[in-house]
């Protein structure tokens, strides 16, 4: 049996921000050569790209929380939207959490497995 | 010259919210019958089912107020993913403006007009 959508993210969703608060180095091997993240506005294409962004960010610690989650099938075959909602809160500020929200399109891999083809966080 | 993607997104989004404020019953022309509308975790599928949850909410005026604006483009060709964020005031609480995020993915239709698949609010 395929594992339903929602089984997916959420799978997804606690792996991603898990890695993030522990060594968000780590979350390269989610994207691909063709993948984009906007971050805060911020364009980057491509694994390279991406996890620098993701490891010069100006904090050491960092915790997110989600809030939200929601997903739907996208138009290709077992993709999957996933738009987050939550807050986060870093170094010397643990007390004082900022609202985010963020959308990842996952798409299949040749391996079934699943990387970010989309990824845009504000 | 194909328009460049920033400007069919800028135009959707001014579309999109001047009508939702004005008269959201009009929305439904951006919708098929295989568009998807999650709306504060309510799942809406096809053109009449999310007119419907729209026109149906539990108020008479709103105004939107648009924060910021991503665009990333889609594995499809010419399908565009759009992100926003801002605020909205509803009757009578205009002075206390509510924060949202939404999630919209524009596909291409046969006639080289886009339509909404996936529409995620919250």
């Amino acid at each position: 049996l395929a594992p339903a959508m929602e089984d997916i993210g959420n799978a997804f969703l606690n792996h991603y921000y898990t890695t993030f608060d522990q060594n968000r180095a780590l979350l390269g091997v989610l994207y691909q050569s063709n993948s984009m993240m906007t971050f805060e506005g911020v364009q980057c294409l491509g694994q390279q790209a991406i996890v620098t962004k993701l490891t010069t960010l100006p904090f050491q610690q960092v915790v997110h929380n989600i809030l939200t989650r929601d997903f739907q099938p996208g138009p290709t075959p077992n993709s999957i939207m996933v738009f987050v909602t939550g807050q986060f809160a870093v170094d010397g500020e643990m007390d004082k959490p900022h609202l985010f929200s963020q959308f990842f399109h996952l798409v299949p891999t040749a391996q079934s497995n699943y990387f970010v083809y989309n990824d845009i966080f504000r």
